[in-house]
């Protein structure tokens, strides 16, 4: 993880070849043709050349100097931050989390920088006046026969002009906005993906993907509509200072759109709240981030054909439509591929790679990183790619990795999302006063904050409502008003905002969402604890107790409710997916028709058997609860015993899948923690006080 | 660790703040004036800008993308060597080294980028032709009224520039030299210290700061004035087609004198080499980097006044010395502290803060991080700096970290080190063919062969010679030989070269160093087993037998040897640092002199008397081996109890220390373990097959 604050510095900069290149300009000087410039080049001209060298050397050596001071800013804010929040662990104080913590320390920071340092101005730089009309990103120099290339960096206004060397200053420390999407975000991403409740987002996905989808795309087109209102009257009372047009308003509807999770899961998780609205809020808010992220950029893509752009265009819509649910599905397909890649890898070789847990660490990492790579590399969104590779790794190549992989990579990942979060709330403060461009406009932002509060609303009520016609157990009014209360705006708006800020209508947008994200985090992040209280929403809820107290009806109510939608792939996956790619769930000689016997046989790694025994001795404790469990694995080792009649197997599996659906529904943490097949994850995790000690707790005595 | 490998993208390709600048630069012209903008703007004047913006959103996509193949490049690079690793592990085949595979890759993927991959050529560059004279790092374009800044890139030699794309390409992924100073060197000098056997380090500390400092230094002379007559034989023949001084040469000298552990000592490892040999190799290792590194830049900094260049200056010499004096005892100074620091802040925190590993972790990642980034700030070696800092870091911090973090941190620099070392050695073979201004000189690259090995001679004989005369284990003819054998080059000496590729000189030295690293690492290290056997070196000893095999004479005569260097250091950090910097080691009431009691009292953690308890339970199994220990242990213990009456506990200290030193020298790892003091390490573990087994063991079960 060291490296990637490195990332920053080279990003911002000008890029530190030009200290090589400015090196290389002197010296070519000197050594004029090949030949005989050595006996020359001692006499004639090199102290010249030796002397630009020398001050060209000074020069690269400042700013790379300037370079490590900048970025041990931040490495300070994280180390600050980190001892804070000990602090208040320590406290339990629990009115402020880490991340309004640290976005605090940023904006001290930003105005320390904004209004405490002066760099003096640099009189290296050179003002050329010519006659090209675009500026070009590469522009090939030719100074006095040798050609140099430059690289557009940005343009400056031209009362800047005279302290070039400040806003140079500032902008380094304003990184580059591509950073959060390559650097900072997918670790964050992966993460949760990888740390998802599986079985609570199973049992929930109906109502997850309703919220996730219909509900971020209406709350866009509400937040975009209210918004282009809101523009027009700013235009009526002239104070409009640019372009702005509806599809900018949709624009940051989808920018805001997208929930945050870390801020309200950390203090839920921390207070054990209702599993139920834990596992939505979780599930919606890492979901509405994929789809606000590739919304935004379909939105975007947006263009009408001829001249009269701006205007309603049908062809267009669909066009973005068609963009949409391209972009989605193909990176879901890319994440959800990769992931199944490095399942079958390790499938096939951990078993004996278990010797070396760095090498299937490093795997891991590597062929999880290549995902969102591959995805950018073919215009997919490295994101969302990275999202579904994550789920897609817990749910099968966790299980094929040592005991010991398990650990490292689960704090691996744990330690990158834990500074990439911190890093970028503390960053957010620190844009507050550091970026250039902000345009804070009243009226466009009490009407942003008017939109996204009716956004929400719009998003949550209505949708709940009609889920509730279909859901057995109900979403409560209160969890509704909590669902409604916790939409924290954070990380993923943040990044969307900044991405781009070139016009004067992306600029206002993202001055807004700063503020937003300021707003929500502070206000609605503290006053969550309040809010549960004071809404009767039960806390210290042990998830697996809980679920040994739902009663057989409302099992039954809950996986009728989301069988329909993924009973099929449930039985896929468990019966021919599961013993393909892991060498956990039961062996294919027990799932697949008795004609492909032979092939079931070679394909089933010897584990799986062991597992089945296993089934049969550990699950003595679930009988006790369960009467038709017991039954299950009663005839589920029959016929993994007796494979030769397979006759009958298929019918038996049937039975099986089903009642192993069931048991997924119910106890399916248990019976995977026993086949040692659920992905033991901090949040999954039923012990107080927080996820670490849950690592601590598998950690090596 | 994702976002490392990120870092490269953006340092070598066109700051991505460009592709942003471009979507600045159209819209804008359409903005006009703040007023009634909007209102004209959509009529006039707006399908040119639109139509120029999605050009320039195109470019920055398939910039970008681009940015994405290239890395993607080298993940699956990284991947294909860990699987092939494992394949090797598997097989148990030592003919060739993980390193020495990963440069093959590389080789065979440069090929196929360099002729391989055709990019066609963008008509979007300009060629301004002006009257600048000299090539400034920042340019300011005034294009039509807009100012747009620019920074260089480099020079373009004429004919390159029809075919500037390809160049853009190649350069692309022959990314920046710094990023390996700022990103890939740190983890893995920092790991290396972090690892250090530090009894087998402090038993040998006289000899191996003796081939480090001094060998180093005469191999660099010896080097460089092989090189220059070299040189001159050249210039004579009419070869030379460049500047070249001698302190090129004293420069390449220096470069090439920084031997590379990794090789050579994974194959130690894994064979368990005689102890001694390996303690040599690997400090000497470690530290000549460190003098490679400032030895090379006080050489860089050695610039004769006046006119007359390159000519002896006496002056000039001495400020050079002074600066390689100034600059490593800075770093180490700068690197130690910071240890410290977080020693200190580790002390008074950890014990609350042991609930939460996770930020443990974090805080010793970035407190170690900002050691590196702080010495860059003030214009010291980072590297040096993180070498020492992890060394105080393993010696005090590691102790108040819970033993969850230990094995966190561990792990986590243990995959830094190996991604970042791959990497290193990956694009090693990549560069031979994707760098673009090699410079093959037969007699050069002959030449300096020969150098390498009368350096390495010049190094290793004499001093082995001189050091035999004060020590009484001898360093064996046989060891001396495989030191001269070991003597490989590898990161070091890349990333010195690689670092400054400016003139005919420094292109000439870089590709000959990586000659000289494809053939160390290839020919020496494959064939140090055999190197091993026809050496009759002993292998498969198990270092704590090999120590409790030492007879007591021996064990005295090497106290005798090490003490007289650091006797003095040991018994002040035994008796002060320990206690006041970590939990461990005696409580400072039974170490400071009486008149202090009180500070003693509430300076001591209520661990540290623990620990005091502990060494008399767990010593029993020492006792079995030697008597003094028990002997010690009986009055150490007593005076840990008698407290109070501390009017004799001066001498008893004294003694105390005396017999611990020599437990350190003798059983040091052993008590060490049992105080929860050692640092286990991958190196430092005695069992087969390679350091993952020992980490897996420690592993949850």
């Amino acid at each position: 993880a060291s490296g990637r604050g490195w990332a920053i510095a080279p990003a911002v900069t000008p890029p530190p070849r030009a200290k090589q290149a400015l090196r290389r300009a002197a010296p070519r000087c000197a050594a004029g043709d090949r030949a005989g410039a050595a006996a020359r080049g001692e006499a004639a001209a090199r102290p010249v050349a030796l002397e630009e060298e020398i001050v060209s050397e000074k020069a690269a050596e400042e700013s790379h100097r300037q370079d490590s001071a900048n970025l041990l800013i931040f490495i300070l804010l994280l180390t600050l931050t980190i001892l804070t929040i000990w602090l208040f662990k320590h406290r339990r104080a629990r009115f402020l989390h880490e991340t309004g913590l640290a976005m605090i320390y940023g904006v001290l920071m930003g105005v320390i920088l904004r209004y405490g340092i002066h760099v003096p101005s640099d009189v290296n730089n050179v003002t050329l006046s010519c006659q090209v009309q675009t500026s070009p990103a590469t522009l090939l120099v030719n100074v006095s026969g040798k050609y140099y290339e430059y690289t557009l960096k940005g343009e400056i206004s031209p009362h800047e002009l005279n302290n070039v060397q400040d806003n140079e200053m500032l902008r380094k420390v304003t990184f580059d906005p591509e950073v959060f999407f390559n650097i900072l975000l997918p670790p964050i991403i992966f993460y949760a993906g990888y740390s998802l409740k599986r079985r609570h987002f199973f049992r929930n996905l109906g109502s997850i993907l309703a919220y996730a989808f219909l509900g971020t795309a209406i709350s866009c087109f509400v937040i975009g509509s209210i918004m282009y209102g809101c523009v027009a009257l700013m235009k009526v009372t002239g104070q409009l200072g640019g372009d702005f047009y509806f599809t900018d308003c949709l624009l940051f509807g989808a920018i805001v759109s997208a929930t945050d999770p870390v801020t309200v899961l950390a203090i839920f998780h921390e207070l054990q709240v209702d599993v139920e609205l834990y596992a939505l809020l979780f599930g919606e808010s890492v979901l509405n981030d994929a789809v606000a992220i590739v919304l935004s950029s379909s939105i975007v893509a947006y263009q009408p054909a001829g001249d009269n752009s701006h205007t309603f265009d049908v062809t267009a819509m669909f066009k973005s439509i068609g963009i949409f649910l391209g972009i989605f599905s193909g990176s879901f397909a890319m994440g959800a591929a990769t992931g199944v890649v490095t399942a079958l890898i390790s499938f096939s070789l951990f078993t004996k790679l278990r010797e070396f847990p760095l090498l299937e660490t490093g795997l891991f990492f590597l062929m999880s990183w290549s995902t969102f790579l591959l995805a950018e590399a073919c215009g997919f969104t490295g994101v969302v790619a990275v999202l579904f590779c994550g789920i897609t790794q817990a749910h099968y190549t966790y299980n094929n990795l040592s005991t010991e992989s398990q650990h490292r990579t689960k704090q691996l990942f744990e330690l990158l999302n834990f500074l990439a979060e911190n890093f970028i709330f503390s960053y957010m403060g620190l844009t507050l006063f550091t970026f250039q461009n902000h345009d804070f406009n009243p009226t466009f932002i009490v009407g942003a904050f008017f939109a996204i509060f009716l956004g929400r609303a719009a998003n949550i009520y209505p949708l709940s409502f009609l889920l509730n016609l279909g859901r057995r157990n109900k979403i409560g009014t209160n969890l509704q008003h909590m669902m409604m209360f916790a939409g924290l705006r954070g990380a993923m708006a943040f990044a969307l905002a900044i991405r781009d800020t070139a016009t004067y209508a992306r600029q206002m947008m993202f001055s807004t969402t700063l503020l937003i994200v300021f707003f929500t985090v502070w206000v609605f992040g503290g006053g969550t604890t309040a809010m549960l209280s004071c809404l009767h929403i039960r806390v210290g809820v042990d998830s697996d107790q809980e679920h040994l107290g739902v009663p057989e009806s409302e099992r039954r109510s809950t996986k009728a409710e989301s069988a329909w939608l993924f009973r099929l792939w449930y039985n896929f996956d468990h019966n021919y997916l599961k013993p393909l790619l892991t060498h956990s769930g039961p062996p294919l000689t027990t799932t697949l028709p008795s004609c492909c016997g032979p092939v079931a046989r070679c394909l089933t790694s010897p584990q799986a058997y062991e597992n089945q025994e296993q089934l049969k001795d550990d699950d003595s404790d679930l009988i006790l609860n369960d009467g038709d469990i017991s039954l299950t694995y009663g005839d589920s080792t029959v016929n993994a015993d007796s494979i030769t009649s397979s006759g009958t197997s298929r019918r038996i599996v049937g039975n099986s899948s089903e009642d192993a659906l069931d048991r997924e529904l119910a106890f399916g943490d248990h019976e995977l923690v026993i086949r040692g097949t659920r992905l033991v994850l901090p949040m999954d995790d039923s012990e107080p006080p927080s996820s670490l000690v849950d690592s601590a707790r598998h950690g090596p005595a």
